[in-house]
């Protein structure tokens, strides 16, 4: 029997922030050092070449390896290419799986790919998820095959699997995490069977407890038989429940190895002990060798579909409370990471600016902010506090970068060439919450208000633009100099209330007295391109007719029915409830509840934290069952407004030519008395015959289909009938029956599920007071606090619901989820209309001007790198068998879409652009029990170098590094 | 101003045993590894030549050393030469000063010394004491300007003793040691100003709690500036208590730098930043360069003379109950202490066996046991029985080398050159509980029971032997064969219930049914020689009326005299208490009480325990005001048995030919119903006016003047009359008035006070069950245990009281001391005594027949050496006007002495014979205030060549290497 060592687990931030991980400070919260780490893993590997380490988070690595000299920078290069030190996983931080996107997945890994390739020239091979929470199928065949990886290793599942999997020894399967791609998409997963720590008795870090081998007859205490002993019966455990001779021992821990000699030295001794006995073989290793060898072995492995969702590490607690924990934090996550695509494709555009500013510090703060206690909500209140700094930090120099960007790029003379640019645009991050000092301002005489509306997506878009404005006699002008219609409504308080706290508690300034007005209007952008709205003071003596302050409709009718284009929701004017909603276009009618409940968190000593979900109840607390309704109607927009109670408030807003209600959540200050904790939802309720089923995305990509208190790999026992049935959901979820679908999106990361059939739950916020248990050791009661005054955090967001015939909803959550992700990116000015007219391209694209990405196609990476090259990434959006027409092979003409520009050169990569693709070797596994073989899934065919048309099957994802 | 870094010290032994210490096992109890300590900071030291580092206990540093490969060893002296490394104190460890003989210290010093001298071929030159519960006379003079220091080091001083040297800025003191050697023998002593950890906050072992110097800006919490400032700040409030621009700071504490770079990544900075501050120098260090910057300064010091006892660090934390915990212990390690001195005697006269058996291990073991966590008896309970288990072995051994060379020395064909003995000897350790397998058999037909006498003393000396046998029809004979006076004393209780618990306890063994009598005769043996007893089966029909089984006698009269010599002691029949004793050739005639009483050990939070001594009262508890008595009379020794109550059990002798008492008492299991803890001591008890004066040893040398409620260095704030009052005692303490003295020497390290005018008190045992708030966490509550049954430890020893004419107590102090330290070494075996006489020697000396080393010399060392040299050392016993004839010069002639043998050269050293006495540079400091000087002490010249003859003036040791 072989026993494999390796290690190693560094946390990007959590009970202390990551530079505080780094240099070790803050020691009495958690002893923790990783350049102490790095510093003495490099001198022990020197001592001895036998000696092998794997290092994963390449943001720490980063930091360290900056402030090297080169001499040792030099060493560490021989101990890489002796594969005494190999990289695992390899991107900027250890990536949760649940609440993460999945282009901020492949953003952080190749941003970790690219500095091991360009100081190291290495591709790493595994995957090394050994901490997240559980594990998505994107996961597998998108951040795991795509890569190049043949393995990856992770220690959390839920404990009935365990279970199930030591017994029948299928901890270690083949995972194919696509349906689309089947078994030509597979990777060997290894599930530890315990945790990813060593087996009891094993650990030896510098200063804490253990038996170390005393193996000096001189010395007292010798003890080398029984600590081979040890060894060897620990290893037998673990090989009863592992296939082949081969078994892993992760021979580390979260910030282990500060001292790295204290283990390496135990470690050679015992190989040099247990070897000579003869009985196992212990080596160093990497988990490649690792997988190298149990390739070798010719074993065949179970096949595992789908993913590890939820976790549980007990019969109460599941990991389900992290899918929403710290909402506003995944939503600034989400904003930025939208931002962040926006901004590259607009620094591309004009030239990437080495100096700065630059998108840098965006990247490496959203890179951190992926990591697994980051953006799961799961970091303490302090080292949250510090990933938002830096995602400010960062969304203020890629703010900078694209308001300075973008005068360059419209500016008709500079033809997107320009150096310092005369005049730079405002953009509003609190637009959600009415601030933002341009648009707020009296417009001054001779001006407009230049409203510059950048659209990221491949196709032309047509969306609305909603604004905060003090004055009501203003005409909004199209690019061509046209009036176009607006609509007024009127500031509600909600808004007015979050706004003079908020704006105080997050930029320090206290704001003037809120607008009175949101101005709509709709804007028509095309595709990588801009469209320009002139906003001016309107003559005061005749309205014009295109402007129209909205309506209160004072209903009378047992039912209020709204919407101004095919989507009618009806509400009982009794009760305020949603009764129905109606389309015109497709016919589908369907009786529809909306409403807002919480979950009193439970006293138990395993309780809802950060991590878990675990309510006192099956039935949630209804927050009202009947409730005022205020109507607001207008050409653009209709509104219903209704305080649920004291602290939660809503508007749906139902759009001319758009197909979905949007609604406005306002929740918070969540009161805390008399119970623990309170977790919020929603649900929306139908008389839909569902069948426990209901589809959730795996981090916004692929859905998968759920099925209510049931588990495929084992027979499940349900001990919480909620929290066991919580998904994370990224993009969004939907139920079916024969006849229709209801499909919910969200604009953040957020857990759901459905509780009833025929019904959809997502969990929008959660206070609790009580102390964690999961190793946080701080509630989760986030408080904001204005001149020493705190309370509870009030959250703001939006979901989108939307009725379809049955198999036809795809379409909307496809396109709308991408719309959802990359909104127009809107820039203010105060401008001469005329002077800017003729001096910008007011409208333009840059593509061709009559190309359009197919609707299935998404470009999810535009940037141009370090070194010049330009990394593009364009995404299928579809699954095989999603939608009728568009699951099929989709054609992107590069020629048209860099338009202006002359491709010199082009590679297709990997997902992280850190090897060419034709050298990417696929592994395939001898499954146990396959019978037959799947059909070969749609692929695109190689690029012709003189066409350069790149085609996408459903699902597949391509990398291309260019050049101009 | 100069701040000056350095560090280190690692307990040998405490909460863990050495070993568990050197490789890092029990981190539970305390994370400590030496090895790590040792492998980083070599590794941290090649790193950097500005760096330095100190280490002190050459035990662990010998561990260590062994263990490294040649390029290691290369590299570390390298170290060692380049300054980085610098050995302080150099001993085997960091010995105690209160519980320490005088020649132990200079043992376990000569043991390091050896090493480093060997390896290194380096001198120490500071003394290092950081860590000891306060500082002997002996420590300052003999263990310091001897071996050659200029400086010494210590943090534990009186709290009040501390604050008055803060503020007078006399911390750094000049230190005179000795009395009789006054201003030439000076040592600078530090004393720090808080304690031998770094200032707050700039600690910085790896994992723990510190705030790192953050110098990255671009990093977050860059903290250059604050750091600076905090540093510079600490160093003023130092600079306030401190002469001169030099200050020290002690980087380090007990078992830091386990990952060393973690502190030297640290201090680098500091010292950069720090320095191009420039407010002041921080600069790596070691003491004896402080020490050179200190006289480099020419500043003049204050004078100190005498102690540093006792210890306390607040109002009611005296440090002065460990001078008697674990009184076994410290009787056992004093007892092979002397036993080691005979040994190695031996072994020199037969000529060292490299391979062994010799007396290395035992070397070893005594060396550890100085440490003053292990004599002090402060060690945990499994630490101590690792040291007890070291000695044993060490003893063992020891024991093994002197069976095998008796025979070998004795034996009159080979004139003492043997390669394998045909006979061995056994000898008894536990003779005091009456267990000696050989005396208690019965003699085989033919044969005489053998007992060799052999007196490490250069004097020839008559003593009392005393050995358990079961007949009494035993003749004994001299070497003659002429039958000599014996007296049998039948066994008492006490000593057989001890003798089946304890023999079990102590060597596993179950003993026969205790023997029926003691046997004593008086044996006459030369010095460095001796002498051969036969004891023999006597005809039944006649009994020699040199055989005298002892009278038992059943007091009629009120008075009873006991005493067979000049000494009597009277007892009241009544009472059963001592009321007077009486010496008939001096004439003094003195009311004497004798009693035990104990103190409840306070129950306040700072209370008694392993270190601490806090009585709830200033009255102890009597043990009982009436005894009854038992008297047993013969020619040799008087005895009166006393129980005074179940658990003090006495026995009174007063021999023929001596001038003392000898008192044995057993006490024990102490009860500890109704109270915490009970601390038994025993009071002799005169009308003596004493005036609050009495006098303690220093380490069993020097007598220092005591005044109870005094000290010479700042005004006494009295806050524990008794525990502040108590000082340790090796060899003895007395009292005086005008007419007499009271002299009352120890068996091993006791606590002892004078707490009322005319009287002595000696803390015996102690017993603490509340749990200990001095770092141990464990309650001084000694256990045995036999076969699962545990009870509380039972101790027996000896004292012993003189009553002399005022002026000359000393002769009796310092001859009756060196007889108790170095007791006959007695071997015993079955034998032919006519073959035994014709084939042995059966009375001789090593020295020149006629010879004798004056009686005011001591020979403390004899010993072979590694390297076939042999290292000798004669004490001079008196002190500077002590005696009116012994405080003289003294000559030894080494010819005489080494009858026999011819000296091919001979060299004089340092006392730990690691340098030329002739190099040796003796410092001189400027003493503040000084008027005058003191009369140059009387010391012995050089050693003329032809004649070799020692002069030795009052106080003197000198050290010799010879060759033969």
């Amino acid at each position: 029997m072989f026993i494999w060592f390796l290690t190693s687990h560094d946390d990007v931030g959590w009970l202390k922030t990551i530079d505080q991980y780094y240099v070790g400070s803050n020691n009495s919260i958690q002893g923790a050092c990783v350049e102490n780490i790095l510093d003495s893993v490099i001198m022990s590997l020197r001592r001895d070449p036998n000696r092998k380490f794997v290092f994963a988070e390449m943001v720490f690595f980063h930091r360290w390896w900056e402030r090297q000299n080169p001499e040792i920078q030099k060493e560490v290069r021989k101990l890489v290419d002796a594969g005494q030190l190999e990289f695992v996983n390899g991107g900027w931080c250890m990536h949760d799986e649940a609440a993460t996107h999945y282009i901020d997945m492949i953003d952080q890994t190749t941003l970790g790919h690219q500095l091991i390739k360009n100081q190291f020239n290495k591709t790493p091979r595994a995957g090394w998820q050994i901490d997240p929470f559980g594990h998505s199928a994107v996961q597998a065949y998108l951040l795991g095959v795509e890569l190049g990886f043949d393995s990856i290793h992770f220690a959390r599942i839920d404990y009935q699997d365990r279970e199930k999997r030591q017994e029948d020894k299928s901890l270690e399967v083949i995972w194919q995490g696509s349906r689309t791609f089947g078994s030509s998409s597979q990777i060997f997963a290894n599930a530890f069977p315990v945790h990813y720590s060593p087996p009891n008795g094993f650990s030896f870090e510098v200063n804490t407890d253990f038996n170390p081998v005393q193996d000096d007859p001189l010395l007292f205490d010798f003890n080398v038989e029984i600590r081979v002993n040890d060894f060897i019966n620990s290893a037998m455990i673990q090989a009863n429940v592992t296939r082949t001779n081969h078994i892993m021992w992760t021979m580390g821990d979260d910030f282990q190895y500060q001292y790295a000699e204290s283990w390496f030295k135990q470690m050679d001794k015992l190989i040099h002990y247990v070897n000579k006995d003869g009985r196992v073989n212990a080596l160093y290793s990497t988990p490649s060798m690792y997988a190298d060898a149990k390739r070798a072995a010719s074993e065949s492995w179970p096949l595992k579909t789908d993913d590890y969702f939820p976790y549980a590490i007990s019969a109460n607690t599941y990991f389900t409370g992290f899918f929403t924990s710290r909402p506003t934090f995944k939503r600034y996550i989400r904003m930025l990471s939208g931002y962040y695509l926006a901004a590259r494709q607009i620094e591309f555009l004009i030239g990437r600016r080495s100096a700065g500013p630059n998108t840098y510090s965006l990247s490496d703060a959203l890179g951190i902010a992926q990591h697994h206690d980051a953006v799961s909500g799961t970091s303490r209140l302090h080292t949250t506090s510090d990933y938002a700094k830096r995602l400010a930090i960062g969304a203020s120099e890629a703010e900078i970068t694209v308001s300075s960007a973008l005068p360059c790029l419209i500016d008709s003379k500079l033809n997107g060439q320009c150096a310092t640019p005369t005049m730079t645009f405002s953009q509003c991050q609190l637009l959600n919450i009415s601030f933002c000092p341009t648009t707020e301002a009296d417009i001054p005489e001779g001006k407009s208000l230049v409203v510059v509306a950048y659209n990221p997506l491949g196709w032309e878009r047509i969306d609305f633009v909603r604004i905060p404005v003090n004055d009501h006699y203003l005409v909004v002008k199209d690019s061509m100099g046209k009036i176009i219609e607006s609509q007024y409504v009127e500031l509600d308080n909600a808004t007015r209330n979050m706004r003079s706290f908020y704006v105080e508690a997050y930029i320090g300034i206290s704001p003037k007295e809120a607008p009175k007005y949101w101005l709509f209007f709709q804007a028509s952008v095309p595709p990588l391109g801009w469209n320009t709205y002139f906003i001016s003071k309107a003559s005061r003596k005749g309205n014009s007719k295109s402007v129209y302050v909205s309506l209160v409709d004072h209903p009378k009718n047992e039912t209020i029915v709204i919407g101004p284009g095919n989507l009618k929701l009806s509400f009982s004017s009794a009760s305020g409830q949603l009764k129905r909603m109606f389309n015109s276009k497709s016919g589908i009618d369907m009786p529809v509840q909306q409403s807002y409940h919480w979950y009193a968190s439970s006293e138990e000593a395993e309780s809802s934290d950060a991590y878990h979900f675990r309510p006192n109840a099956s039935t949630p607390q209804v927050v009202s069952r009947s409730v005022p309704l205020k109507v607001t109607r207008g050409p653009l927009v209709h509104e219903v407004h209704q305080q649920f109670n004291s602290w939660v408030y809503q508007i749906i807003r139902v759009f001319k030519d758009k197909e979905h209600a949007e609604v406005e959540f306002t929740i918070g200050p969540i009161p805390t008395e008399n119970t623990v904790g309170k977790e919020i939802i929603t649900r929306v309720t139908t008389n839909m015959s569902t069948e426990k089923v209901f589809y959730t995305d795996s981090n916004g990509r692929d859905f998968l289909k759920r099925v209510r208190d049931y588990r495929a790999d084992w027979p499940l026992a349900v001990t919480q009938p909620i929290a066991g049935n919580y998904y994370p959901i990224n993009l969004g979820i939907f139920i079916e029956d024969m006849k229709s679908e209801l499909s919910v999106l969200v604009d953040r990361a957020t857990g759901g599920s459905s509780i009833n059939d025929g019904e959809i739950e997502l969990m929008l916020h959660r206070r609790i007071i009580k102390d964690d248990t999961g190793g946080l050791v701080e509630p989760l009661d986030e408080l904001i606090c204005v001149n020493g005054t705190c309370e509870g955090l009030t959250i703001r967001g939006n979901y989108y619901m939307s009725i379809n015939e049955r198999g036809t909803g795809s379409r909307w959550r496809r396109t709308t989820g991408q719309e959802i992700y990359s909104p127009l990116l809107l820039a203010f000015s105060h401008e001469n209309a005329q002077n800017w007219k003729s001096s910008h391209l007011t409208k333009a694209t840059a593509m061709d001007a009559n190309y359009s990405l197919p609707l299935n196609v998404a470009l999810i990476t535009l940037q141009e790198l370090v070194d010049g090259s330009v990394l593009l990434r364009i995404a299928h959006l579809y699954e095989a068998g999603e939608d009728v027409e568009y699951s099929s092979l989709a054609k992107v003409e590069l020629k048209k879409m860099f338009a202006g520009k002359t491709l010199k050169a082009l590679k297709e990569t990997s997902l992280s652009a850190n090897q060419d693709k034709s050298e990417m070797k696929r592994t395939t596994w001898e499954v146990e029990d396959q019978n037959g073989s799947d059909p070969d899934p749609i692929r695109g065919g190689p690029v012709d170098m003189s066409t350069l048309i790149v085609e996408l099957g459903p699902m597949e994802i391509r990398t291309f590094l260019l050049r101009f």
